[in-house]
């Protein structure tokens, strides 16, 4: 799979080839800056963020997520995104995507000249009343006048990035990624029913969304559950369709991604250090670690398309910055 | 497999059988006590070993690696290896063992009535002569004669532990393992050729060792090289005739394991909260977490025998005597 497809976005990635893409590669969508950074109690300045962005811009993903409209209210740490769009030196043939929690935030996201959206509900009813004060059904609702907006033709200078309107009289439509959390598991449910997670993406892709991301939200996914996961979705969603979003809790989460790789699953996402743990809640562990993925499957011969040292100096420079011992394995390793 | 099979040493677990054991239970050696605290700088004091290890016992491991009877000068912190044999409250059914570098050890370890003695070479020249002062062939020369002392009829009182030796009229022989460090990468020589693990593991059997332990010492592998590793050993030692010995440098440890068992190994090393990392080594990585393989597994289905709440006491015990970060993912949970 060549990387760079990926952002060919008005193309959605759905419907299926009905063979998996070669082995030889994935993509990685870099989720420190928007998943990492908004459990950082300490407010970030902008400027940090920006520059740890930039870095990241140089690695070689195909997408960053750079941060979330949601309301300044609820995550005052992300509540800058605008200024860091605005700020941030944009790379070519590189995604910068952003979280969106209704109509008000994808208004804020078009201004922003966000390159994707990603829309957010969950496998479990509880999750959902508390993640976002409404059930699974009603954030579908909150759904379709985003999807409508981000699918309606975006003329040039009416707020897409120009990666995607070189040409002006192109009709450009925004791809629109879902977040299905809990996928696994739920810190109020327990573990999740698959089935409920077919069902939500079932409903989730008749709304039209281009991608299908299961995300293991609290990190105590271990291998066999990535395969009961897969197995549920057999004949709606191919593995190769959906991206992988898994949390280190408890270590296993590497081995869940190389499970599912041989499965078939070609897009994770990760964060660089393995952001993402908060630092006053014992047990909270963050993202997987971008660059133990990258590692890992690098030295097995499957392609990142990342560039280890310069993740390495994006991985040093928020490690400094943020002055606290990251969960990535390599955060504190010195180079 | 009846991990409590494992106590029945006397008879090798070479010549193998055939068939894989069942793929429900693995056994764990817990390390933690010997290649876990040999790594901390400050000199941990004896009764807070003895501890430690009491603890341990109550978990539910097969075995428990104690300490090193390598000479006080090269491992200070070790050096109380006779007394912590002495003062440890020993559980029927579970194997002391520890590690041996020459005759003078085995006569010390025999005094202690370790209940298994592991040996150590490599796969590596230039880490054999750093870690032994001495090459590959020199070491398995050494263990000539610590073999023929091991297998030779050891009578009830001359210090093999009652737990072998209930019928002071049987011959008990001590069970003997031995490490292969370097069995995927060296520090100092890079990859090493699998083919090189084959010819040392090989000649280890020729000298009558009843277990091979496949070390990899310094954390690299991904599961790509277990798998030429057990490639390579086709023919001459089944997945299930070895252990696993993994350290987690770059968070691919339990990745390594999943991959390991898939092929047909049962046997794994792990150190309880992941100790083994030196605090004053920026990047060393401590054993893959005991916690971390027993939660994975035993989530999977796959019986490790473990009690999960003795382990965590265990590992909140030693977490708080270090007083000082821990990797196993689990170290700092509050359960």
């Amino acid at each position: 799979m060549d990387l760079r497809s990926t952002i060919r976005w008005s193309r959605p990635i759905l419907p299926a080839p009905t063979m998996p893409p070669a082995t030889e590669s994935i993509a990685i969508t870099e989720v420190g800056p928007r998943d990492g950074l908004q459990n950082e109690s300490a407010i970030i300045p902008t400027p940090l963020k920006v520059a740890f962005i930039n870095l990241l811009s140089e690695c070689g993903f195909p997408e960053i997520e750079v941060s979330s409209f949601v309301s300044r209210k609820w995550i005052p740490q992300l509540g800058d995104a605008s200024e860091v769009f605005a700020q941030i030196k944009r790379r070519p043939g590189v995604i910068y995507s952003a979280l969106v929690p209704n109509i008000q935030g994808m208004e804020a996201a078009l201004k922003a000249n966000v390159g994707k959206i990603s829309l957010f509900t969950a496998a479990s009813e509880t999750f959902s009343q508390k993640n976002t004060n409404a059930s699974i059904a009603q954030t579908l609702e909150r759904f379709k006048p985003v999807i409508a907006l981000a699918k309606s033709p975006q003329k040039s200078g009416t707020g897409v990035s120009p990666v995607h309107s070189r040409d002006a009289r192109a009709t450009v439509s925004l791809p629109v990624r879902a977040y299905i959390s809990c996928a696994v598991a739920c810190p109020y449910e327990g573990p999740t029913d698959p089935r409920k997670v077919r069902e939500v993406a079932s409903q989730l892709l008749d709304l039209g969304v281009d991608e299908i991301d299961l995300a293991d939200t609290i990190g105590v996914a271990v291998p066999a559950d990535i395969e009961k996961l897969y197995a549920a979705l057999d004949g709606l969603l191919e593995p190769w369709h959906t991206t992988l979003h898994l949390h280190d809790t408890r270590g296993t989460a590497l081995a869940c991604a190389t499970r599912a790789h041989q499965l078939g699953v070609r897009r994770f996402d990760s964060s660089a250090a393995g952001l993402g743990g908060c630092p006053y809640a014992p047990g909270a562990a963050g993202n997987v670690a971008t660059e133990a993925i990258v590692w890992s499957f690098q030295k097995m011969g499957v392609q990142t398309g990342v560039d280890s040292s310069k993740l390495a100096t994006a991985v040093r420079f928020i490690a400094t910055a943020l002055d606290r011992p990251l969960p990535g394995p390599m955060a504190n390793v010195q180079v």
